[in-house]
């Protein structure tokens, strides 16, 4: 599952493309927590209300540079996360990364048809990559981001925040500890109104409707719920063509995965109401979260012998951005295996291919 | 959806068909209430522990005839409910009920395989049917059903008990009347463990597995909660066949139902896990039960605009039972048209034709 293997992570680092401050910082696994440097791609909403906030409470990660199309918008988040002049960046501009050593890891935060060519060109500058998911939209930008990173023996994560998130850690751990018995159903379902006039609704930017945008989270987390991969899935379309915000991406897509053991999930993908959870069902009860995989107050419940319970957690050291930013400098800094790699990234979209065939062909799609 | 129009029911008593004792019923709309008289055909758990309890309730309905292969129950039941000798019947003596003018409903509570005979077998004794569901193992046996109460002009209602319950005729109002926007997605979620040994596994007596039983509760609902038929459907079978429960017939099958209007209903349908629940989500919110279809405790959700609330219900005046025990009575007595109609029970046994039929094909059918 791992990117890279300790011994390459170090080779890697060895070979002199690293900054020098980081090769220090991964022989001395040092008493001050080292910290490797962000440069945020891309100012929307979410980059800046949600991930660069985030900052302040990370070990291992600090905002050191940005880039974007808006001038203004470099000023404006230059001067509030003190970014220096000389770490704003244009999109012109972005090669010159490169020359920058304070920049260890890329997070790319653009619309999903630009993550592939800002992505690879970060690994060809020599960082890392951190990229919002959907990794790109198609598999064979997967593979070329894949294929870069590689290349440039630089780490490539996608953000799979989910993967950070307890109360999703903890869902996951009851089910492969048995707490449902032997599982046999996953419903998954993610949707929300889209407003119009947004990028996700124009195919070019977005390369798709809500599969593309929502509809990963009740994929991903049926395969994390499930611990699988499937081997077969049907999906059924419904678009209203005549809605304005529907031109050219789908509207809902709702798809059936069976995985080897015989789980099948039941997965929801809409861009027309709001759905947030998922539940496995087993043979002796079952474990569910709603919301399930919003930025907070996560409900995690569970179910057995006839009760359902409601799991309170104690508050987390780190939440799931701060733990997410974090992961990418310890698996840079110590060698662990990356949670959330380009590979499980490409894994959704080579599914997100075949439940778009399958709504497409209107048959059931092989995926072995 | 009436199986028969007024005119034609009291023609078909006007004819001399029914008791006289109906007829003078049927005349005098009595201050008295008049309450035809029923035979239930095959007596186990589920007529004697659910069914036969419930007349003491009803208004309509009286329980007066008892047809059993196992004269021990006929001697036990016949005893406790106080039926005469005179009308207590073995499978041998069946068709005598025709010469039985007490008996104006056959109750037909028998394995499914078992259905279309003995319910075709009460029409041509002039009497009117309620038939457990699903209705029987075909379309063709639904199809001659229909036809043999037709030809006896006798009514033919199926025991869609759900149709008399008051939460999910609440939740069907509630829909209906705009509460959730315009709905784009029902979930419908049934099943449990299949104890091994029983009839239910075997496909002679069941006529197929999970969907036959349970399962018809997800697809039931998907249709009264919509208000539509479906218009295409994919289904998802998996069934371990190591495990000696499923010999011939299915554990699991999972179907995406595509309905005109755009909803798309993911449902669910398992003898491996428990499972039962339903939720119809819209533009402006959901509407939700779990348990949705329980015997008694039927819990009722509704969530707009961020709040989840339990919609409680004052008591019935009717449980689900006697409402439905009381139904076919009141059809005949008043000429209402029936609820339950045998034409729904034979959409329902089309759909389930083609929900084997796509997993079976591995492909969407089309239904229209």
């Amino acid at each position: 599952m791992a990117d890279y293997s300790r011994r390459g992570v170090l080779q890697g680092i060895g070979a002199g493309l690293a900054s020098t401050a980081l090769v220090n910082g991964a022989r001395a696994q040092a008493a001050q927590p080292r910290k490797l440097g962000y440069a945020i791609v891309g100012l929307g909403s979410y980059a800046t209300k949600q991930i660069m906030p985030q900052f302040r409470n990370c070990e291992h990660a600090r905002l050191i540079a940005l880039v974007s199309g808006t001038p203004e918008k470099l000023e404006r988040y230059g001067a509030e996360y003190n970014v220096p002049k000389t770490h704003r960046y244009s999109y012109t501009d972005y090669d010159k990364i490169r020359n920058n050593p304070d920049i260890d890891v890329v997070y790319v935060v653009l619309p999903n048809s630009m993550h592939a060519e800002y992505s690879i060109r970060a690994s060809r500058a020599g960082k890392h990559v951190m990229c919002e998911k959907p990794m790109a939209v198609s598999v064979a930008e997967c593979e070329a981001m894949i294929a870069a990173a590689r290349a440039a023996n630089r780490k490539l994560m996608i953000g799979y925040r989910c993967h950070f998130e307890q109360h999703n850690l903890r869902a996951i751990e009851l089910v492969k500890t048995g707490f449902v018995g032997r599982p046999t159903l996953i419903t998954a379902e993610h949707g929300f109104y889209a407003q119009p006039g947004q990028w996700r609704l124009n195919r070019p930017m977005s390369g798709g409707g809500s599969l593309m945008d929502i509809g990963i989270y009740s994929l991903n987390a049926a395969r994390y719920l499930s611990g699988e991969e499937p081997v077969e899935l049907v999906s059924t379309e419904y678009t209203d063509r005549s809605d304005p915000r529907f031109r050219n991406v789908e509207d809902r897509i709702d798809f059936q995965l069976k995985f080897p053991s015989g789980v099948i999930a039941n997965c929801v993908s809409s861009y027309s109401s709001n759905h947030n959870g998922f539940r496995v069902t087993g043979t002796k009860g079952w474990v569910g979260m709603e919301p399930a995989t919003p930025y907070d107050g996560h409900r995690l419940f569970t179910r057995s012998g006839g009760d359902t319970e409601q799991v309170q957690l104690p508050p987390p050291r780190k939440n799931q951005f701060v733990a997410q930013l974090d992961h990418l400098p310890e698996s840079v800094l110590t060698g662990i295996p990356l949670r959330a790699s380009g590979e499980e990234g490409l894994r959704d979209m080579r599914l997100i291919e075949a439940i778009y065939r399958s709504a497409r062909e209107r048959r059931a799609v092989s995926l072995v």
